[in-house]
């Protein structure tokens, strides 16, 4: 009667959904409407920055020999021929015994070798100046090339565009801005059980949560969520909707069906696709039912109608997809470890994945569960920053424990997190 | 001749800053474009969550005591009455040795008190199912209220909107999100020295990347950036562009300027505004020159034209502003510990500002200068996640000291980060 299913392992699961190829593609995009995309190309230095040697300070450009021997005794005078303006030059060559005065940021003129603060200078008048102290060459000037040298990879396609990058592309002359496309993401909830968000509450029914939920991961991960509706448990109309959903957005997902019940229609629909079922059972807890079939070089996810299981099946199965689209060399969630803030008694006959709140104190991650854990909580989800990963044979776990986290607000991400998620021991 | 300035601790004027007023506004967004917006209102739980009884699995529902003695040898055959799809009910009461087959998240029905999962039975018919063991009352049920009462406060007003508080905006029908308005800051660049992102370089000029920056540095604090353009170095222009664009924003930002040469404007510009100037020198590397002005209660920042004191300027003194004015009651930059991974030689007669890359090493920070150090370098701020706070009046520090970080890709945030920044010590 119940169809038999054999889990897969979660390593393996996610391996499968990451063989299928997808081409990551690329639009430009004005600079300023850059932030918080995704690097398509690696930025590259077309010029030596800073492109001349320049001042540093306000002050006066000086031939470091004409110093020599100056002190509070015996000030050196120099004759002012010119000033430089920030974008102005000075046209021709500074002689013995001349100084030009000198804007931060300007060039330094020919035949001058340092530059002396606006604050050790003594003007006598616009055309004489004195100073108390003798300069070496080169003394305070930023030189051509010494921050950054012409040809040189800054950074790296994959990376998110921060505050920092953008600096980096205006000086760089990037007014138009090569970015990943965001795949587009088609999010699909079933279940005659689902009402749309601003409906009354009935009894037997419940708010559309997941799909709400998942355009939020998308745009999270950098995708661009396409909200396709709800639609009741008729395989006929789920059917029709993924064949037309498939043809208007890169990835599918649906939420809800996937199960082994009656309604459970994802297997059914598979089948009408003409899908490869990669996987429809994982060894995990939450998101066991996770289904994910391929047809055409096309991905479709059948994630549970669960709101916690649904939210870890995105995060394992969908977010490594995404960030490959986005040219990501590190696709998946960054794992690294933190001390468990209290006791997690449960045993994990499965791979567990529990939604934490990371916290840390003077540099090192704690983790706490965050509220009740079990799959059809949907308070749990907002204050997770982190899963943690608690390994399949493993008793329950004490506070004080190090144990594996997956980073869910983070971007730099981890090649492959899935080795070595080490049994219960204590830090 | 040189304005003499003294200047301010880095405690005090950012408390300068934070005293001036400014109350934070709200308004309506649709939920599926509120992902990364601020809550402008506390979320709360306006239903018990479940709202009612419910299965937590595809199964029959039965009274427990039916299933009294029950064994592999002497198994309990019940007469099917009914089924519940998900999002129907079943009306009326279930009678001693009957049952109703239920799907996941359907409503418990009257007279019944546990769930036997579906891979536990055997269905004979239509009509008629056996089960081999015994059930207690409120075996697998999920009761109503036991995820979330009715009237509970889930998630703080402040609060950036996630994935997961999404999904309980869906939850709790908020098909319009009430959510911070964003201020709105303006961002004017000064100095005859700048080119546009799209011309060409020219001898003496740069492009104008800081306005660009700190655009972004906007957004990821919360705020709508308007950009302004460059001005040449006028002090007409600079004033009039200044007075016009306070009309038009709610904080308005320059860079460049705020020296004391002759082409910094920023003085003047706050003396024919009639602004109050709050500081105009703060005892910190890099942006000693940083000028603040209040003026009828909006604020002026005067950053410098330096793009790494334009950076940490904007970070320290302008987004608290912006977070506080997203209901945030943490916010300032969040601060906590972390190992530094390499020497950092130089002493620090004033507190020094580094730009740094965080990385962890099994759960613990470790920090790491990013790139060359110096305040006119663009470089070195695209690596950076942290700022690392070296307090003034200490001597250089050893790889695997402990510091304090200032950490710019997190919403949390801290209440106050400026007490208790520790000197030098070994961890």
């Amino acid at each position: 009667m119940v169809e038999k299913r054999k889990p897969m392992a979660v390593r393996e699961a996610v391996q499968s959904v990451m063989n299928v190829e997808y081409t990551p593609r690329q639009e430009y995009v004005p600079l300023e409407n850059s932030y918080g995309r995704v690097l398509a190309e690696d930025l590259v230095a077309d010029h030596d920055v800073p492109s001349f040697d320049r001042s540093p300070y306000d002050g006066f450009a000086i031939r470091a020999e004409d110093s020599a021997g100056a002190n509070r005794n015996n000030p050196v005078h120099l004759h002012v021929v010119g000033e430089i303006g920030a974008g102005t030059v000075f046209d021709g060559e500074v002689k013995p015994g001349q100084t030009v005065r000198i804007m931060t940021g300007a060039k330094i003129p020919a035949g001058c070798d340092a530059v002396v603060m606006l604050e050790l200078v003594h003007e006598h008048s616009d055309e004489e100046i004195s100073i108390k102290r003798s300069f070496s060459p080169n003394d305070n000037i930023s030189f051509q090339g010494e921050d950054t040298k012409k040809g040189s990879s800054l950074v790296a396609k994959g990376t998110t565009i921060n505050p920092g990058v953008t600096a980096l592309l205006a000086t760089f002359g990037y007014a138009e801005v090569p970015v990943a496309l965001r795949p587009r993401v088609g999010i699909l909830a079933t279940g005659s059980e689902l009402l749309e968000v601003h409906e009354p509450l009935k009894p037997g029914k419940i708010r559309n949560s997941n799909a709400y939920m998942m355009a939020a991961q998308v745009e999270r991960a950098g995708g661009e969520p396409v909200l396709l509706g709800n639609l009741p448990d008729d395989l006929e109309a789920c059917t029709e909707a993924a064949k037309d959903a498939l043809k208007k957005v890169d990835i599918l997902i649906t939420t809800g069906g996937a199960s082994v019940g009656d309604y459970d229609y994802v297997p059914n629909i598979l089948r009408e696709l003409k899908a490869t079922t990669l996987f429809n059972k994982v060894a995990m807890r939450p998101g066991s039912v996770t289904t994910v079939g391929e047809t055409n070089g096309q991905l479709f996810f059948g994630l549970s109608g669960n709101p916690s299981a649904c939210f870890v099946g995105f995060e394992l199965f969908v977010r490594p997809i995404l960030r490959r689209a986005l040219f990501s060399q590190k696709p998946h969630l960054r794992k690294t470890k933190a001390v468990l803030g209290m006791d997690f008694p449960k045993p994990n006959p499965f791979t567990r994945l529990v939604r934490a709140s990371l916290d840390d104190a003077d540099g090192h991650f704690v983790v706490e569960p965050a509220g009740l854990d079990k799959s059809g909580s949907v308070t749990s989800i907002a204050g997770a920053d982190v899963l943690i990963v608690l390994p399949g044979g493993t008793r329950g776990y004490e506070k004080g424990m190090s144990v594996d986290i997956l980073m869910l607000e983070d971007h730099k991400g981890s090649e492959w997190p899935w080795e070595n998620i080490v049994a219960s021991y204590r830090s």
